[in-house]
């Protein structure tokens, strides 16, 4: 029989379907991704193509000027931006009817973080240096842009492989702002907040402090980090990284947990591409509104979800219940045993 | 520059960015879909395979007998079940704790409604009779099943082609009850009692009242039903199926609404499958849970969402919005003329 699990802080139930568990070799897909070039010439983000993006927003480089070669990392405008800045929406996001519909224009910053110079890197093949330098860049793109009303919400996130919605090979990731809490968003705020009042801590706290206390799901662990897979995980594989120091928003980190954080971010992935072969992925940091930095009820986190042959089907659909093959504790186990089975790695301890 | 759009009825934001807009042919698939015979020996659900399902529980038969040929629909066990019917969750649904977590059995029904005895039917290809044969069986198993305080949800579903999560050619759609509300629906039966509150009326009756005086983006319709193409649909081609008759929950339909439903289904499938090549697709019956049967505030409704190479990458995962490169006016005029382009149909008036 199966098994309902709720998540205590978002509270959305899942189906956990054991029974038809798959072993992580039966997820690798049957076509490995093919090999890629140190420079593709045609790859609109590599070194010496830095005219084919927009101008840079914001740079790491040892050597070079703006918008030329000599950098470890660019963010540009994306060149196909679902948002995109505008004068109108400087001061306040104006709302319009269309009949008795809401409508507004799409102001907001669309943005490609171009992750490192090397066409053929991944975040599981960068030094946790390189990691870091990502997460410095997403750390600065978030206090450039707070202040401004229309960046209420910051949404990074991460999509690698074609069937996680990629169209570059390069190594990216995006961020997107927007002037309103989407709905899914403010009810994960609205039912963290309810936790909050009924027992008077942060849900996720509490959640890690189980997880650190049960040692069931967890995937590795440093002094400021846990990546462990949810009870409640909604897919096979699904970790989350979630600081130990409560914050609302990642905004609120400082310089000396970003090693922390990229040891575990990398770790993650190096784990997740060895033992399901380098499958496609998407990663979302998850941060509250930057109004709401300093709430005591949410807590920053990143969920990182493998594609893996599976399907959000009618069922997903309808019900938001998301059908998990594969047991959190079965998925922990052979993420932090995967690297000491082929030999070990430096943070493996 | 994009636009956002609101959903009056369920309050989620859409990003419309139909600059990147594409025609209708550039969604159609390169590989069309293999022809199929129309009875497959290796098929379970084919007629004279009956052994290889679970003992039916509901037949619509002119002849033979139980679990034998001879039959027009059949609904069965699903094989793999995510949920089973337990007699341990016969009188109240019980939850235990693991640890701070919720959890219960995985109670429930997981049913296959097999919808035609010939193998290569679909939806697009039957009658409207037999459509209306496969919604007198979900009207049925909704009445059959709906008293069991288990069954307070029952969610009813077709994935259609693999990308669907089909793993089965032979025309079918599946059920599955929960005792419990899901966040997903409980959200959207809030976001409709609030505007019940606030305007007085039902949402989706406003919204029908709108879409019928707009005329921009009907589909089709008749007597009892309209299908059209959501102000804030969050796909390309995305349609919903309305009744014109405020009803929170599809089980108060009355039999002599069935053929207009069935003919609503099928016109909009017919559409579909001519205007993007016979694509993948989900429909769901989002229907009230069955003891909230009578409330003004909620409409029942089907969403046909067609799988067209779209991905839900990791802003969409992030933030539950969408982004919809088709305009909902330029969907809904081309599926509404497809069929007059192609030399019209009897229900096309």
């Amino acid at each position: 029989m199966s098994e309902l699990r709720q998540n205590l802080a978002t509270r959305e139930w899942v189906i956990l379907a054991s029974e038809r568990a798959k072993k992580p070799m039966d997820f690798v897909s049957a076509t490995p991704r093919s090999p890629e070039p140190e420079r593709e010439a045609r790859c609109p983000l590599c070194p010496g193509n830095e005219a084919q993006t927009g101008k840079e927003v914001l740079a790491m480089r040892s050597d070079g000027r703006q918008d030329g070669p000599g950098w470890r990392l660019r963010v540009v405008p994306n060149k196909y931006p679902a948002l995109t800045p505008s004068p109108n929406c400087a001061v306040i996001p104006h709302r319009s009817l269309n009949g008795p519909y809401l409508r507004m224009e799409g102001c907001g910053y669309h943005e490609v973080i171009v992750e490192h110079p090397r066409h053929d890197q991944t975040l599981a093949t960068m030094t946790v240096a390189e990691v870091q330098v990502i997460l410095e860049a997403y750390w600065q793109r978030c206090h450039q842009l707070a202040p401004d009303c229309n960046n209420l919400l910051m949404t990074i996130f991460r999509n690698y492989g074609a069937q996680a919605g990629a169209s570059l090979r390069h190594p990216h990731s995006q961020l997107m702002t927007t002037g309103i809490v989407p709905l899914h968003v403010r009810t994960r705020l609205y039912e963290a907040q309810r936790y909050f009042d009924d027992v008077g801590t942060c849900p996720y706290c509490d959640i890690l402090r189980h997880e650190l206390q049960a040692r069931e799901r967890i995937v590795l662990e440093n002094d400021g980090f846990l990546v462990f897979v949810p009870y409640a995980a909604g897919a096979p594989y699904e970790m989350w990284l979630m600081p130990k120091r409560h914050r609302a928003s990642f905004g609120e980190v400082t310089q000396e947990e970003l090693p922390g954080w990229a040891a575990a971010l990398q770790g993650a992935l190096v784990r997740l591409a060895h033992l399901l072969g380098d499958p496609d992925y998407n990663y979302v940091l998850r941060t509250a509104p930057y109004t709401m930095a300093a709430v005591p009820f949410y807590h920053w986190h990143m969920e990182i979800l493998p594609h893996l042959k599976t399907t959000r089907a009618g069922f997903e659909i309808g019900s938001g219940v998301s059908i998990n093959t594969v047991a959190p504790e079965a998925a922990a186990q052979a993420l932090r045993e995967v690297l000491s089975t082929i030999g070990g790695e430096a943070h493996e301890a």
